[in-house]
């Protein structure tokens, strides 16, 4: 849930679990400098009845008491229901449903690939997309679709277009770019709303746009990094999921950079994916809130 | 809060301090896999009234009604109280009093006496003790009693009387050894259950006992590190609190690591102390709780 | 090489190469406090003449001058030569050639299989061994030849055998044992002498043997750790290659420190092989020299 | 020893020091990408003869035969010495004298006077300079002189004057800004160049300029760190010398992360006072090589 803080509300809240006979797992909060409350809260229905599903516990019934909770809200007012402004959401634990970007680098696709064909991701991998073919080769061997959309002779907007097509396919709940190396138009981002995971192979803010490590290099900089975040309107700039650095020295060419960010990259962004598919992942403004 | 497990205890809890008007900053629990509650409450009374005091609300008919909270427990079972076996503490933020103890090394020490100078220890350094008076002119600058109780001459239990007559005079809530580098008694240690913080220079439990640096060479570990953690009987087997680590290398001697690793202890040391001060850490069995 | 230090090593040795027409790329020197003197000096031969192989300049010379070049050694003495204990080794930049052993984890043996795949692993996997079947799949895609050698119904020596049989096979130059489960006998390890790289789960030494993140549980610890170390007679005892190290906190149980462990694990493997197939790895005693 | 590359400086260099009977205790070097040889030999003379003083070995002897030891070079050419290119620099191990710049933050100088009055900062610290007098009391324990110049009804001129004029009392070898947060102007920087060491509370390049953890909380970041680097006329662009990183999350306010970074800040400054004052950091273009 999210929505404006009030005193009262885990005590509003846990009463609503309680009261439907549900076991709190785990529960966490957090209260933001402007006055939004976060809250996410893990719970489990008992043993099921002889003939009752998994999710024979009535969700429509525990949302609607759910969204009542907070007295004096949620209730007719002149005609009108007046809201809490308060958001539930109830997300049962399973499988997101994604499509993964590439271009050419592997690292970061082969982690996915390896994780998924162990059931370790958290997530189907229903397709990859890539405005190359060379890995094609990788992802035959997982058995998982590969669509070789080049951008090739095309503006930047059929282009996109060929890839919304393809994702029409699939309708992917989320969509990561593992190393997808082209900027995206604000057109293909607002399709998919704070639901596009990018990784970006520096410790953002710094070195923003291309060649980070090369600028890393000329820098100077001891300690290079990567960055999980969602990808919105503006370059680089959406919210922070998680990151990790690394350090460097003098030594280390732009190429060794590379080579080291790599497995910085990898791990950053396979660390973020299991928050955000595990419904972990608040956005609060520019920011990422973990709960 | 500690105590068993079972199902509402948010509720009940936030229940209780949602009635008494008092706001929650922040709330953090835990389950243990055996089944025990931990859970840390951070709450504010609202303004005080006119000829109130800080403390207005009334902080003995909260916590009886904390004990009585959770539904068929504290209940007069045949003349005797059913205890819900929940063990309630309701902490005024405030400074802690403690007494440091140190031998000869000045790192941890000089550290603790520039934070406390300055107003950012969350303790209040009644006493310095040492076993060696080398420190004393360190601990005169920021005008702190300084004892020094020399062990020479002195049997083991002859040095702890000695010492203990002291801490008597200081009455202190928490006995912190900032590089103390002799064993303690158990003699001694029962006068502070759970109340005395150590920093052990390995990353326990790797190199108990003494020398780790000179066995951390030997053994040519690539990563050094330091312990906080609470003493008990069995030397260096007490509850962790925090720990940090440093990369090392060959070149590192075992007095290079020494060196390098006393930045580590220091820190470390401090965290820990930030922790402990703020009532933030709870103890379950061997294994020290952050909430 | 490495021997005994004495004054103008050096000098003595880049004379050598200087006379040569060789170029000094990278050079790294080390003297251990029992003056043992290392050093690894990476240089390039000039443009190769016509009709001339890459390795055109004379390495069998280069080494016969390298061996005399310490004034006052290697001369004859009353008929005999007196050495100067150094050891010289010259090695061309080449991929090893490598078995990987492996039980039923994927972890490392994926990061292992991904980079080779992409030749970024400095080695050829010749092939695959394990006590179990559950990995072919995964080895298959990648067409590297698997094999199943079963310790059930087997004594211990005859399990090595079977596994020796099939190194034969290959001649490796290097076994890597990627999650390999099983104690092996100093009768198996004393065929590759400081030839064998494990991977351990923990922060040697912390939690030697089995179970170690039941241990570090059970300890609760604040950082766990993954230790990549050559394998001698005694277990977890050998030269330390690489380490690495993850923050958890009470909340992880044990099996979450291991999932937490597996991104550490398989990448201090990684960077450890890379250091010893790029030959920068010496032995000193029991401390790993990496230069 | 920096200057162009060419084949056998190492050996030239290393012959000198042989045939001057110098023992190689460390040595490192570091060609640069665009051909710039970089080389720091660290040697001791031996035992030194009856009524010889500790450099009884000739320095002046040693610094020529080392200028001329490319062969090719510094000749005579038509009556103009040709120059190597190569400059030698020849530091004995001793104390560096520093002035110490500070506004009104405590934890950056209390770290630096705490090490010089343990004598483990490899400086002596002839004084300290502010722009406020809140810090004179800490100054003062140590016994040592604490300038205090307002920069109230001065311009930056002004100002900048009054503290170069003390800066003529002491002469030091190196300006330490601990935390002082005016920009200072080419004019002065000049005055010291690469010989001002400054500390910024950030990982830079990321949050160049002023509040810095303020703007790493609205950015949303994962990890915050400190920067120790000299200072040039571009303001936070000058060489990096140390950086480190510690781990916030969403929970830390910008007044948390700048509490946290304190204790990252003061390690970061310690460390690379450590590297500059032995003499192991060397400049090239905009980077800090440390050898």
């Amino acid at each position: 849930m999210d929505g404006p803080d009030s005193k009262g509300l885990i005590y509003h809240v846990t009463g609503v679990l309680f009261r439907h006979g549900l076991n709190i797992i785990h529960n966490d909060e957090y209260v933001s400098p402007s006055g939004r409350f976060f809250m996410r809260t893990e719970f489990e229905a008992g043993p099921i009845q002889a003939g009752g599903a998994a999710d024979a516990f009535d969700s429509a019934a525990l949302l609607n008491e759910l969204q009542t909770t907070v007295p004096g809200f949620d209730e007719q007012v002149e005609g009108a229901t007046k809201s809490s402004g308060i958001t539930f959401r109830l997300n049962p634990k399973r499988k997101k449903n994604i499509v993964v970007m590439v271009t050419k680098e592997h690292h970061c696709l082969g982690e996915l690939l390896i994780r998924y064909a162990f059931d370790e991701l958290d997530a189907n991998i229903l397709a990859v997309v890539s405005n190359y073919n060379s890995l094609q080769p990788l992802v035959s061997k997982f058995g998982i679709p590969f669509h070789y959309i080049s951008h090739e002779d095309r503006t930047r907007e059929e282009h996109e277009e060929a890839i919304l097509r393809t994702m029409a396919i699939y309708e992917p709940e989320y969509v990561v770019l593992a190393k997808y190396m082209r900027v995206l138009t604000a057109g293909f981002v607002n399709h998919f709303p704070n639901r596009i995971i990018n990784i970006h192979h520096s410790f953002l803010p710094a070195f923003v746009g291309a060649n980070p490590y090369r600028q890393a290099y000329e820098r100077g900089v001891k300690i290079i990094g990567a960055t999980a975040h969602f990808v919105n309107n503006d370059l680089d700039e959406g919210p922070i999921i998680a990151q990790n650095v690394k350090e460097v020295d003098h030594r280390h060419t732009a190429a060794d950079m590379a080579t080291e960010g790599k497995d910085v990259e990898k791990i950053v962004l396979s660390q973020a994916l299991k928050l955000v598919f595990n419904d972990r992942v608040f956005i609060s403004g520019n920011r990422a809130i973990v709960l």
